[in-house]
């Protein structure tokens, strides 16, 4: 990997944008010039990369030029609309939002399930979902071996997956302990809607807002992404998306029927050489992924595999990642690596 | 209900003990006489109750003496070691630890789902497992209209159901904000196993100790006695149990499979007129249950109600409940006025 390159970040001081920054240094990616692009209100600001200061320039059209690859994560209304004259100008998408998603133009890419999707891109590559990319990390080896059928997941969703506003709004109230349901909550479930909850010593089953069926976009999109990252249309996906009081690193309780039988060994087997994956199950020393343990952490964490007591061919486990890093920021410049190694930078 | 009867409350200072003394005032159960017992260690300190105070006696089997109803709830060593004396000597015991809970011969009892079970008893009728509780109130009308096959649940539990310690540590965690992973730990998971992990900005997946199979006790309490109180021996149930920063309510990710297809709207018409049940489902206005607003509630709360979308039989709830309440002693005095009512005390 000796080719340089200009790299351009679209919202570089949001909480996936700074774990961009984070990332991309400590990865030692190949960087020959790196720009911070924002809205007009943030251009002129400062920004500390490296050791040294950049002026934010304002994200308009123009400023792509000569960009190689641009990374966008400053929400899906920015993507939409400066996406495609990125692209334009000859810069390689690799975008945050969920905005491209589902486009079936847009490759929606997790490198250690199907990379070689990257190779039909049209510029644009979506990143997915923080819930979907941890989840699909630790079900496709299984899948590869024993087929996969069905999943249904529950959620334990960290606070940072909400934005810097959303860990602030638990810090505060955390240490407001005698208030308890009288805190004030101004930013979860979702700040754009009516009402906002406590978070702090409670549970929230809202991210995003409602569809039309009863489930929430992020339900939705744990769904449909999931089946579109696994190239398994048929696979059946059931979510239920619940906010906690963690700051970082979201948790996964997740049930899947495989199309082969199998042991509990069997798939210990399988996730322990799994690419990302690190397996922490050895529950006669407590050991098994938690939260609080991952914050910073690159790989995706699971344990607590059980095989249902009544089908064989279900089983039970317990995911745990950091949401910005392998669920946002690491994915994506994972995906940047990988296009650069193929070729396709 | 004119008869008075004479109430020993064994555990009174404890979690449940102590919400134990708050309902039997707030719903004007008829007390002819009141008496506190606990270990020597604990005799001869004071305990209010109703305005009056109270010295605790030692619980030894002759205390017993003369007691109509025993409310246990001082682990299950003492009642394997007291209930049979309470019960030599005339008193009715409900007792909420699992020491009993499977014993063929003692009924395990949710009065708004097994009420008729009751009248089998010998003399012990054990409080099921709090998670287990609120899940099958919220259960039973269904299973009632449309069967039940199937159920797999995920839980999001508070701190209070592993006692007043376990309160604390959250408290005091939550106060040390900075400190992150490194706060002090000495309670959970569980006080008694070697390894204890900071609740505070964490979830951890073990509740109990583990079991043979990999499923924990209060993994294998849900699965055992959701089947016992239902009387479906057949029922397919999994488990997987979590401890959240939460200080009170439970909460339950719920998919259940029935036995004839029905609609949500269904689903709404027959828990909205359900004993003990309120339906908290109005999306369109963010209503749903969450644990920081069931504190010192008695129903349990049911909401988030989705067809699955792949199997026309399959349902996914959320169901909230203070667990020290329907969870604990607000069941086992329902299950005392129960026995009253029908003759049985």
């Amino acid at each position: 990997m000796t080719k340089q390159l200009t790299v351009a970040i679209v919202g570089a001081t949001g909480a996936v944008g700074t774990k961009m920054k984070e990332q991309l240094l400590k990865r030692n990616f190949p960087i020959k010039d790196i720009k911070f692009l924002a809205s007009a209100k943030s251009a002129g600001k400062e920004i500390e990369f490296g050791g040294k200061t950049y002026k934010i320039e304002e994200a308009t059209p123009e400023a792509f030029e000569g960009v190689d690859v641009a990374l966008f994560s400053a929400g899906g209304s920015v993507s939409a609309k400066l996406a495609p004259e990125a692209v334009k100008r000859g810069a390689v998408v690799i975008d945050n939002t969920s905005h491209f998603r589902m486009d079936p133009d847009v490759p929606l890419v997790v490198p250690e399930v199907n990379r070689e999707d990257l190779k039909k891109h049209n510029g644009i590559i979506a990143n997915p979902n923080c819930s979907t990319i941890q989840m699909v990390v630790a079900l496709q080896p299984i899948r590869e071996k024993f087929g996969l059928k069905r999943v249904i997941v529950s959620t334990y969703q960290a606070v940072s997956g909400s934005g810097i506003s959303a860990i602030e709004e638990l810090r505060v109230q955390s240490g407001e302990w005698e208030k308890g349901k009288d805190v004030e909550a101004k930013v979860l479930p979702v700040k754009s809607e009516p009402k906002h909850y406590p978070i702090a010593r409670n549970v929230i089953p809202q991210i995003d807002v409602f569809t039309e069926n009863g489930f929430t976009k992020e339900e939705m999109k744990m769904i449909n992404e999931t089946k579109k990252i696994m190239h398994l249309p048929d696979l059946e996906v059931a979510a239920t998306c619940v906010r906690v009081p963690v700051v970082a690193g979201h948790s996964e309780s997740v049930y899947i029927e495989v199309e082969k039988e199998a042991s509990v060994q069997e798939l210990f087997d399988v996730l322990k050489d799994a690419p990302g994956v690190v397996l922490q199950d050895d529950i006669n020393n407590q050991v098994y992924p938690m939260p609080i343990f991952v914050e910073d952490e690159d790989p995706v964490y699971v344990g607590r595999i059980r095989k249902d007591l009544n089908h064989p061919k279900g089983f039970h486990l317990w995911i745990v990642a950091d949401n910005l890093l392998k669920g946002a920021a690491l994915n994506s410049i994972q995906i940047a690596e990988a296009m650069l190694e193929d070729n396709l930078l």
